[in-house]
């Protein structure tokens, strides 16, 4: 006798109100305690690594990683030899992701403004790529070629000048082959092999092996992210990731099959992973549970993608498509799939989100890879005020002003007026002294 | 007989090692010591700010300002009543001023993005306002009305739907009646009677009368700026903002009483202000103290002033254009001055400014007040990664992927490669479940 699968255990939610304080829950599912803790831990390291620079790199990683990374660069010909070691499926697959992201990045190129003012006098603004950017790249379980493509691929379109890329070195002291080869593939040269708060401090403050960098990108664990937070304001950073997320809005229209593989593709991750349905059709919340447990059934990374359903997953049942967008904009998900049968009117509607994938050929799978717009988007709510990664992460403007003569005699009774009722004598006087 | 003046002793350098070391210590001008005591107060502020709301805001207003503000929120027809009670003159310059800031900030609004891929899918990026920002505006020697409108304009250019103002009340328990007056013409219609760390813990957190929002922005001092640090992730920030500064490149066609008239205006701000001069002609070197000690003579602010020039000025004689415009970019300054014949020539050489004037009629004052950009800058060297407060700084945006039958079935082959060498199994998954 076979024994039944047991069905795994999803809440299902139909009242309004306890599904938005569930999903308030689960935006905030990161633990403030855990976090003072490790922020504390997080200063000390970062302090270490501005007193002793490299030394500091290497001990901290052979007590982290259980490898002492001398040298701490990448030898460069072992790039391309990754690439070459490539099986040719993966390098076909990371060739057409690689030209589909580049081909969208580049859209996102801003123009210089120039206008002529009334008096002739002109303003203007000047985008220009910060000169060094740094790269960080997770190890162990998400250590992910995609992460480099997405990283490097809106740098280099910014005309970055030097892309520093910084990962943990594996068990084997080598980081992710498919990494290095994904390295290659995006043009980056410089690789170190330090992962962790450290990296983000050697980033930061620069030390005899790793350059200083302007803007600091790329996903990490708790560590990482309060280190980029500790170092934010010293350098740039892209944004605090917290775990990942998926909110699947469905009607009628939905299969179970293809909400069960995007639910399950999100909680695969991590066991902090979200994954949340929002469903008007009641058949669809009874059938989209068992869907799960039979594809959980067999999966490589069942333990994980269990825990993360059970603890964070949620089905409500809306009572329409708008109470299921204003529950959707409550959690402003990084991820949020339309699986209606009108996506465009619905993601109109929609205020807040990360990236929104419409219709049933649009997996969020695609977007993680090779769509084309960036997978680095924001979690925990941050899509209220945060977007994408983006070519601006790299860049920088310069605001430009040019007046003439006119101008400034035009505009010189209000300056005066305005520094004096501030209090300030020489603003008045710099334009004074330029009057006739 | 009346005492000749004393002439003000600025440091006045020939060897441009030694500049660009006093440079990066000018830079780094601000006490880590200080900055530690300090985050320690503002993290207990901030804890008490979320835990009593406004109780904890009336009583760290009484106990920081000396006024209880109770109601926090400024009535209404005190604005309208601020704005009738203005000057005529101020009014006038207040109008130009808003008029003009707001030309300039509409041209920023960035377009949309909608790009069709190879098989006919959608690739788009929309840009939204935020819901609701909120405006930081000091209180004491550092209120000034065109904080209001740099920081109000891009916001309402934006199409934030609410926009909240914060500004501690003065000894009289109002704020300065030109920043409410300012307010009024900018379209503000909610401002608290609130400052500090305090101030900031409620935009971030909510209090009963005070909306959470979405973004902070504006200036602050050192807790307001500390205070803006820890929120930042729960909200976005425009900036941590330090002590302003302003560097000036001249050659022999710069006029001595300008130059000097320009450096006096960036010291008069702040005692921590700095204020720079780099020059190819001896003469000009030599003439600027006299110049500046000549102004400073019955100077309203006369000690700040001369505090700053004379902890935080200095002059710097160079072989040439070159090596003005390298050591200024060892700086990248906020304000950015080019006083010299060919100023245009002189910007494209520029890698690192907030902003950059060209010119001799272009003194930094009227980018202060009305030219356009937006008056608030990247400090402290931050110009290497960050630029002017912007429409941006209020916009968020949100990635949209259509994909169709055609795309999905011609990328679904690299999708899978790229799932399964991640072992992300449920991604290649979710993408199988829509193959016919």
């Amino acid at each position: 006798m076979v024994a039944s699968p047991t069905t795994i255990t999803l809440a299902c939610l139909r009242d309004q109100a306890a599904a938005a304080a569930r999903l308030e829950a689960i935006a905030q599912r990161t633990s403030g305690e855990q976090i003072i803790q490790a922020a504390a831990r997080v200063d000390a390291i970062l302090e270490r690594v501005r007193r002793e620079g490299d030394a500091a790199l290497i001990a901290l990683t052979e007590e982290f990683d259980g490898v002492r990374p001398e040298p701490l660069r990448i030898p460069q010909q072992e790039l391309a030899a990754a690439w070459e070691q490539c099986p040719a499926h993966l390098r076909r697959a990371l060739e057409l992701a690689h030209e589909r992201i580049l081909a969208f990045h580049r859209h996102q190129r801003p123009s210089d403004l120039a206008v002529t003012g009334p008096h002739g006098e002109l303003l203007g603004r000047r985008w220009r790529p910060v000169e060094r950017a740094g790269l960080y790249v997770p190890g162990g379980r998400a250590s992910y070629p995609s992460t480099v493509l997405m990283n490097a691929v809106p740098a280099k379109v910014a005309g970055v000048g030097r892309l520093v890329m910084v990962t943990p070195p594996g068990p084997t002291g080598q980081p992710n082959p498919t990494v290095l080869a994904a390295a290659h593939l995006a043009g980056i040269e410089e690789i170190y092999r330090v992962g962790g708060a450290q990296a983000i401090g050697a980033l930061a403050y620069g030390t005899a092996s790793i350059p200083r960098v302007d803007v600091i990108t790329g996903p990490g664990n708790l560590y990482v992210t309060l280190a980029k937070k500790a170092v934010y304001g010293q350098v740039a950073i892209d944004s605090l990731a917290g775990p990942s997320e998926v909110l699947v809005i469905a009607d009628h229209t939905a299969r179970p099959e293809q909400v069960a593989a995007d639910l399950l593709a999100q909680a695969e991750h991590d066991p902090l992973a979200a994954a949340i349905l929002l469903t008007t059709s009641e058949a669809l919340a009874r059938s989209v549970p068992a869907a799960i447990e039979a594809q959980l059934s067999g999966h490589p990374r069942a333990a994980i993608t269990r825990a993360a359903l059970e603890n964070w997953g949620l089905i409500v049942v809306c009572e329409d498509l708008d109470q299921a967008a204003a529950l959707s904009d409550c959690f402003a998900p990084e991820h949020l799939e339309l699986l209606v049968e009108e996506p465009e009117a619905l993601a109109e509607r929609i205020q807040h989100a990360g990236a929104i994938f419409l219709g049933p050929y649009t997996p969020e799978a695609v977007g993680d890879y090779l769509a084309g717009p960036n997978h680095t988007l924001p979690t925990s709510g941050t899509a209220r005020f945060a977007g994408a990664l983006s070519v601006e992460t790299f860049l920088r403007h310069t605001s430009l002003i040019r007046f003439n003569r006119q101008a400034l005699h035009a505009t010189a009774e209000a300056v005066v007026a305005l520094a004096e009722s501030e209090g300030l004598h020489s603003h008045a006087e710099s334009v004074r002294q330029r009057l006739d």
